[in-house]
């Protein structure tokens, strides 16, 4: 009915995170209209990021860098190293500003259930960086979930020998949060790590 | 930060309904961790919809081929002509398999605040297509707006001399709707429109 280039673009389009075939057809029929504007700058945004961006081979990053524009950076922070989940989460601390250091991407967590070892994550790299003697402290910034917190444990354990402080994140209240929203596992937490003011 | 490629993909993509900046982002960054099974056929098929799909000449719906499907269909009724406003319109009625008919694509509905007019619709064809002897009906399946039912009664005057009957779409409860959840307008267009059992 709708010709099958177009059908094939929307099955594509509503397998991306956050969109399904509804949004997927809305999506499609509004570059349909705006070829111009919408359509033919985001096929050549496609081609031209798939060709200049690659996966930093120090870190993990994605950049058209190699290696990427953190670990190239010299005013950062090459004593620290901040071991993240995914390209997604350097990028969400990397907006909040709040970290000054280089990072290291895991690629995923220890997971029993998906078959998801140390040797599909890229811990052997993030230990030949943490022996290097500039490096002083390794910041575990993984989610407070059950399998990221054994990785986070995982992690501890062979970072030991490194000859660096390994640290994660605070656990508490989050900023704005309210008592009555929050999960018991968070009120015990920020109980547990209450401060003196 | 993550090399202006990216940053000119994520933007384009934060444009899309349905998206904002940070689906764009997690929607960029699944196609850079997926490049050979979402990136590169996403790529081609924006290009080949691009080449391929183009606005039939007769009702205005997008196709590959040129009249499109639906206008070349022998066994669609080519008595009957239903009026949308535009292609998604039309999709949700081929989905439903509700019209065997032709249909035309107004391309909007009139609206004296965003300055469109007839002559910015695509009025005129309609009236050609209209007159032919072969069309008995025309169906005004518009939305329930005031833009569209203002659309709707300019419609049915400009029709009125073209020698075929004009319909609307019935108005009342939707199924499924539960009485308590439905607007007033709605109850009393379904009270008015009430049908013997």
């Amino acid at each position: 009915m709708i010709g099958e280039e177009l059908d094939r673009l929307i099955k594509l389009l509503a397998r991306l995170p956050g969109l399904g075939p509804r949004s997927a057809r809305r999506a499609a029929l509004y570059m349909l209209q705006n070829r111009e504007t919408a359509m033919a700058p985001l096929t050549d945004a496609l081609s031209d990021t798939m060709s200049a961006i690659s996966t930093c081979t120090i870190c993990g990053n994605l950049d058209s860098t190699q290696p990427c524009g953190i670990c190239r950076d010299p005013r950062r922070d090459e004593t620290l190293i901040c071991v993240v989940e995914d390209v997604g989460d350097l990028w969400a601390l990397e907006r909040s500003g709040a970290f000054r250091g280089r990072y290291h991407v895991l690629g995923g967590v220890l997971s029993a259930l998906d078959g998801i070892g140390p040797e599909q994550l890229s811990v052997e790299p993030l230990l030949a960086r943490a022996r290097e003697p500039s490096v002083t402290e390794v910041i575990l910034a993984l989610p407070a979930t059950v399998d990221a917190q054994t990785t986070a444990h995982y992690l501890g354990d062979r970072l030991a020998g490194c000859g660096v402080t390994v640290s994660g994140l605070a656990k508490g209240v989050p900023v704005g949060g309210e008592l009555d929203y929050l999960d018991d596992g968070t009120l015990l937490a920020a109980l547990k790590a209450r401060k003196a003011l």
